[in-house]
């Protein structure tokens, strides 16, 4: 299967709201067909730990497994992939050093996206298509601005920012690859089923 | 020239005390043979910059350069080494990864110490010797203990913690490959000179 098909359901981990393994567990029991570890503030040995307990649950159900900024950990976790942004760890430096793994990049705007694409990024990040509490960035692109992009790059797109059941299908009809979520689904009752009914959104389309 | 005659003079720079290339030059300049970049709470494309820049620096003085935890930084900036604590990448993770590394393990007892060397460190780390306010850990093992780790293990031992002008003669007859120093030389009046002054100190004894 090629990788862009499990990118549908990209869940990202955020600590505020439990154990990174449960909130894991609980989406790909769901449907998540890719999970990025996210994490700050955290020592190397405990954000390995997590990432290797990530990698084991990721391959139990078949799922990809990114790590959010830190090569060292997607490395050592034999992770799938390694996600970027512009603060990041460059592109070109990833494609380097660790030829096998899936780059994801971060993007705004079309400079941010072919910066990334030229750079060697398999996949993009684009967002934040809706305004969002989860990161401190309150610029957003909305659906027109998620479109231009989405018709002028010829990679992967996840969308990514303040997506969630009510607004999903108006980013899903923007031709991109996934969704990226956290709160709709990890701040969620129950994280299995919201993600399970993300993911009956999702297939309708993808 | 072994690497382990590079250690003698190895500086870890801190943020508290100004800009790293500017403490690193000035190190340098007083003789310092390796140079740490430790830093906290930065991105990585911050780490990475300053990373590089002290790369450029340490080649010009033919000093070794070693990257406090990070491997993906100590990769990127194609540094000689990286020194890693309990609490970071394990020894053997990184000696998989990047084998032509030098690794450096700290330890503050035996029991450390084997670890490190059973898992593939080059050198070790060895403190702190003496009580110091530049890390909140608070315990030390005075001149008697660091003798006794020293007299225990045959890989090279750079002393660390509270090492400064007055005290480092007691160190060095502690049978050790380098002293490791931040505040004696960084958060003096001048960088230049209080290098200069050790490293005349330790070119009696190594
Ligand atoms: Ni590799």
């Amino acid at each position: 299967m090629r990788f862009d098909k499990k990118l549908k359901l990209y869940v990202i981990t955020d600590s505020r709201f439990g154990k990174e393994v449960e909130q894991v567990k609980q989406a790909l029991e769901g449907g998540a067909t890719s999970i990025q570890l996210r994490l700050k503030d955290v020592s190397t040995r405990h954000f390995l730990d997590t990432a290797k307990d990530l990698r084991k649950l990721t391959r139990d159900y078949d799922a990809l497994f990114f790590v959010n900024d830190r090569l060292d950990i997607a490395m050592a976790s034999d992770a799938d992939g390694i996600h970027v942004g512009m603060d990041d760890m460059p592109v070109e430096y990833v494609k380097e050093m660790a030829p096998e793994l899936i780059i994801g990049s971060s993007a705004y705007n079309l400079e941010e996206a072919n910066y990334g694409i030229n750079a060697g990024a398999d996949y993009l990040g684009v967002g934040a298509v809706y305004s969002t509490n989860t990161k401190l960035d309150a610029r957003y692109l909305g659906v027109e601005g998620l479109k231009n992009i989405s018709k002028s790059v010829n990679i992967p797109i996840v969308a990514i920012g303040g997506i969630n059941h009510q607004n999903c299908e108006d980013v899903l009809n923007c031709d991109i690859q996934g969704l990226a979520v956290i709160s709709a689904i990890l701040n969620s009752n129950n994280i299995v089923n919201s993600s399970k009914e993300m993911r009956n959104i999702i297939d309708k389309y993808i």
